[in-house]
């Protein structure tokens, strides 16, 4: 097997899903870069997303679950700026082709689901499997979520009960992240202005926002998911809800609290300080 | 040290030297994704390209080197497209800062030498460095270079004499990329409509023009760099010089063969078939 003959593989994929061309890419994979045809008056999305063995994923992790969550971990970013994601770029580094093909056995459904063309990437023969996923999105000019545009008096929300995912993390179960990316884009015509996505913990991720838009947040009520408890719901990561503030609860949202003055504890949980406990990719291992 | 403290030190580095917004980036590091407003008219480039250790570089390689290197290769592939670069998306794993710092001291200036927005990025903590750069760039509307261009009788040319790399490799000295972005953007203007960069070296990268252009070349001279054998010059790869055909010669290039009609054989070297021993990443280890 050489690098020509994976490379065909994945192009033969790709044209059956219908995912070689499209949302703007004339040319995708075979040449040195691929080219865009931006549709003018939107704005472009970027976010990049690296998955490493022993760091975010096991020997044990199926190769198709790792490809599923790195594209789910990008489009999660599209999703917290309220946009709509058009194509990938991949850069993967295996040496086996079994799990190469796993890899994409995962990748490519998510990918159809959402209608996201593998314009191209990079392949490198590594004994351990890593993966960068790149995704470029689109959002109405001006019209992107952002971090820093939480208001006084606004309400914080999330799209959904929390903790999910530290709690299977914990009982050893699967899970597979689902970005909100139909909800992230529902979220600017109801008023929402401020957004992110719910990677590495509540506490860590709302701090995040906080001093992204000089405010503090005063937590009332956190919707746990089912056999979730509170320390899940508060510090695990990896649940990928979103969280935004906005003037009124948004419908079919769980409103959390409310987005006061900033004060140097910056997050409240029941008028306690809540540090954040989150995951820092340079401070402690994933447990 | 943490993540926000690392990510801090990126963004002071940037700001000194003007490369954390510009070129149609509005919201650069610090969000869920960047946002890029782009020109209208222009189609977009994307190309990313990763280095490994012991794969693209060694324990004794300086990590500004790395750095350097990481981002000449995405470039070089804009350059073969005729583009300019607008900005850049840098995923990086390592945990040790001061491998961190040596990086990017690689790397910014050679951004700042071609206005290179760093736009974002991630972060990952790994206990062996391997990076992935992401490059956007621009050219005019339908005026890509494209592989699958070249036609029969046109001149095939190099930028420069080859196999300063693969020289450089054997006698274990150090030797840096330098992409020939000035080069690639004047080459449309002059009827070039052909091209692709020489990174795995003349024999492989030739092949898969011609395989895309569906032709065959035959070389009849191809200029050696200062102390370089043929055999460098033919194979060796990270030359980073672009490979072009055209109508007629172009003045300060070199000319090193013609584009014959399509043959199994696809490259011929002074009428003997030449096979492709270039680079590649599922076959050879690199020397």
């Amino acid at each position: 097997m050489d690098e020509a003959h994976l490379i065909a593989k994945i192009e033969a994929n790709l044209a059956r899903r219908g995912l070689s061309t499209g949302n703007g890419i004339l040319t995708g994979i075979g040449d040195d870069c691929a080219i865009f045809r931006p549709k003018s008056g939107d704005d472009l999305l970027f976010t990049t997303d690296q998955m490493h063995l022993d760091r975010h994923f096991t020997t044990t992790t199926k190769a198709s679950d790792v490809g599923h969550t790195a594209l789910a971990r990008s489009l999660s970013d599209i999703a917290a700026m309220g946009g709509r994601p058009l194509f990938a770029l991949v850069a993967l580094a295996a040496s086996d082709p079994v799990w190469i093909d796993g890899f994409y056995a995962g990748f490519l459904p998510l990918a159809q689901r959402h209608g996201v063309i593998l314009a191209g990437g990079d392949l490198s023969a590594t004994p351990t499997p890593s993966c960068d996923v790149m995704v470029c999105g689109s959002v109405p000019r001006g019209q992107a979520l952002l971090r820093s545009k939480a208001r006084l008096g606004d309400t914080i929300s999330v799209s959904g009960p929390l903790g999910a995912a530290a709690l299977a993390l914990e009982r050893g179960k699967r899970r597979l992240p689902l970005p909100q990316l139909a909800l992230g884009r529902t979220l600017y015509a109801q008023g929402v202005r401020c957004a992110m996505d719910l990677s590495d913990g509540l506490s860590a991720d709302l701090r995040r926002l906080c001093l992204a838009s000089k405010v503090s947040a005063r937590l009332t009520a956190v919707p746990r998911a089912k056999g979730a408890h509170l320390e899940h719901a508060l510090h695990g990561g990896e649940d990928y809800q979103l969280l935004f503030t906005s003037r009124k609860p948004i419908p079919g949202t769980y409103p959390i609290g409310t987005v006061v003055q900033s004060h140097p504890d910056c997050v409240f949980y029941e008028s306690s300080p809540l540090p954040p406990l989150g995951w820092d990719h340079y401070h402690e291992p994933r447990p």
